[in-house]
């Protein structure tokens, strides 16, 4: 079960589709496989990046039993949602199954600071006991939450066990936050997102791993183990190395066709397919990014890796 | 089946729950005969009004089976979804218990033209055969569509069979569309919302009818037979009657408990209640608008109704 | 000097342009001596519909020169701008002509609730000691305040002085705020703005006065005066024959035309030019407005006025 | 005269400070020559990042002075406003002082196709025979622009010289907009911002340089010459040795008072100030700033540079 103790690199998956656009069984648990054997502590499923939104109330249940089932690590499962009712329907029915606990993500529209607490305190209402995940993505949503906001939740919400960090710029809100736990506050798990963009300067500031989807899952591990087996430098050495495709992937709206052509690329999922309204890669895209793989590569191999 | 040439007053239905949150079916069925005896030529369930995102899936579907059963009017079902594939799976259910149509509105987040053509091509992919109305509401959604934005999507989307039309300002956005149809566009049906604020110029510009779900719903059918008899002044006599009570219910985020409240009074349902987030009203709306009442009742007595 | 105890009508003015887009002094002067004679307790000018953004930073010293040196009643400037250099500029400038205060808008963009007050804390250090006014308008500025931000500036920004209350729903804000006074908190000046729309009941929950700038700007002082005189019967059947040209006025970016056009056919302002990106009304709109006025000035007939 | 076939690197210029918040005249001049002597083709100054907003009309006109009386290169000079007035007004002056032309980013607020191309007319308008930069950067301006509405503005607008392009993603903008122009469109200058993050992707699409103000703005330069050698492999390993920092700095909110710190503490400008309501950096961000430096000057040594 997550609690405010989780820690390492939680992969963001994607959800394999076939062609047609049906759930493809098979890459799913290939997927799964995947993300264990390239260093996942846990997985986060259902978020955005795994195209959440896209499937049916029958087909997300569907994609939680059958990761759930397959993983040997704890598996988060997004449930954010328009209404609390199906909210906690899909959260119900991911803990029967077996999964750690969820995420919510804030709707778009929200904007005071009592809106976003009253939200998630309606939120942990619907949740009863289980355990969440707080989304802190305005990129994605449009909602702004203050530090402050973040603590109040936390105060008020025990079953707030964990921050999925991707506020923009966000190094001084974890600074804030862990300054707030050393002075009282209730202290929660910080793991990162925006694919891995900071993840070295999040560590540093208190961060206690990351969870996101960047297509080398990898990376995250080897950042994270380096940095806290006290290898500054040789973090930052593999860090960068990987930062050219980072970057690349960090724009927005275009990451999950990056990942998904570099899963199917690598044989792990068996198509790159998305869901509409998301659109494939245009041929020089596709190009950028294999000359930006075949450096990473070289530049992995002289760091041994 | 609905198509281009719908017109008359369509009733936007609140969706009753008892006080513990659960479906009020016996309330539905009474909801139901009243609107139709108040005059609706239509009813339009599962909009925004009708708390559409509250409910689970399950609940959506046995909401459109009970409403339709019951009436003796078309149904549109509002079908509005984070994804295609929920947004298919509820019309296709909707249809097969007897829809009349469904209506779509665009997600918040949409901007330039072609996201939001781009989108209404997805919808209608989806959505396969089944007439739909495009619901233009951005002071809800916060997606602005030019008058070309609706005409290229009647162009390419010929399943779009109406204009549920709540832009504000709107009027010169009739006397576009209505212009263009005199000039060769695809005409198509024009019922407008905004609680039925400007209803009589939106008849004078060219509307069909309203879509719209004030509180005293035979308002909307008194106001457009009088227009459409040719009785001008005695239309806007009728419509002042009303407009204190229309723009009190205006006020965002309160029109919908505004009208639980005089639905439930008139003994229609059982209870006010809304699902969370909505809240009640305070003792003081209560009494602004048992004055309102009390002053409309006297005013609509002079005028014989 | 503006103060926290300032009651009554403040009447927002237009700012007259010649043809050619050039100021309009003579057409200024008859403006001000126009809403002094329908009854305004105090002017605003350089708001929102005085188009102060389209000015000049000269022409704007200007027209507070030569509305202050011709007004007999106090006259607020709204001193808004992208920095605070060019507020305090204006602001300074303006105080020396004679003004009796400024207001400021918060600028679109801010989100959280300490980014607001953080704006605000700026404003006034600009500021000094120049007493301000508080706009609350989320409508145009997409700046959404909780009571609780307003009471936070109001209590750490000794130099605001008065809310111009525009949000909507905005009642219980104005029942909260005056709670919170009736507890303890400082008690400013709140004057209503929305174009008059709810003028009555702002009254009924304790606003001070309306700040706006509907286009028969008498309506705003029969119905306060007919509301404080214990006269409410009365003071809703003023309200209520003006309501239906608020409502149309309150059609967003019309309501500066609509007014215009107006004080132009009373032949208080030469023309109703507006300078861009403001456009002129057509001729349907303004055959609608010419129905309004005529049945307006019927109902205020056989209310003796 | 800016016009369509300019190319290189325009470095984005920051304004300098003194500690109380008034213009540093000295620090402009040594910051004009390290701009020029690092390899700037040209300056913008008064953009996003020259703290524009928070100048009164006055200093604005004093800083364009001071600049291009001291610039060997072209000046553009930003002149965004709440009005074309002060458009106008600032432009006019700028070009009598010896800008090479003027740049313009649409308001926040503006949302349809129809409303962002007229925005540009009217600035067309305002700006007469002023050759002008289009300032694309919906991260800032949340205005979002289809390549058509770009075309559309270069079409109707033939004063309209140069894109500066700055929206994420951009690659495929790029592309559509190069193949406009070889299907007949007018072919207009592009130049890049986002801080550089996408530079040697953003050429290889057909962009013709950079305009964007990172801290070390010889990258730019090194990275533009590199590519245009054809040495693609040394442009890579330049652009890649820079990248942590670009990185870093593209924090939004962050980047100014990154490179204010930078160039301070290269002796370049006296102070590091920023007007509010900027901020200044916390320890933890400088430190890790440092260590990236540290890193990076080692990279460029590597590379001989």
């Amino acid at each position: 079960m997550l609690d405010e103790t989780t820690k390492g690199v939680f992969t963001i998956a994607a959800t394999p589709f076939l062609p047609d656009g049906a759930l493809d069984f098979d890459s799913i648990d290939r997927l799964t496989d995947a993300y264990i054997e390239k260093g996942a502590n846990g997985l986060t499923i259902l978020g955005m990046m795994g195209e959440a939104g896209k499937l049916t109330a029958a087909e997300s249940v569907a994609v939680v039993q059958r990761v759930v089932s397959r993983s040997t690590v704890p598996v988060v499962v997004g449930v954010s949602a328009p209404g609390f009712a199906a909210m906690s329907e899909l959260a119900t029915k991911a803990m029967e199954a077996g999964a750690a606990g969820v995420m919510v993500a804030p709707p778009m529209g929200l904007k005071t600071d009592a809106q976003i607490v009253g939200y998630f305190h309606n939120a942990a209402d619907a949740l009863g006991p289980i355990p969440f995940v707080l989304q802190d993505f305005p990129l994605a949503t449009g909602v702004q939450m203050s530090p402050s906001v973040v603590l109040q939740i936390v105060e008020e919400c025990p079953t707030c066990v964990m921050l999925k960090h991707e506020d923009w710029p966000g190094l001084e809100k974890i600074t804030t936050l862990r300054g707030a736990s050393d002075s009282g506050a209730r202290r929660i798990s910080i793991l990162c997102g925006n694919g891995g963009m900071y993840l070295l300067e999040e560590m540093m500031r208190g961060a206690d791993g990351a969870m996101t989807g960047f297509g080398y899952p990898e990376m995250m591990r080897q950042v994270v183990d380096a940095y806290l087996a006290g290898e500054v430098e040789r973090a930052r050495d593999i860090f960068d190395a990987y930062m050219p495709m980072i970057r690349y992937e960090a724009q927005p709206g275009m990451g999950l066709a990056i990942r998904k052509h570099s899963l199917a690329q690598q044989g792990i999922i068996a198509h790159p397919t998305l869901r509409k309204p998301g659109a494939g890669l245009s041929a020089q895209a596709i190009g950028e990014i294999d000359a930006l793989a075949t450096r990473q590569k070289r530049r992995l191999a002289d760091l041994g890796l």
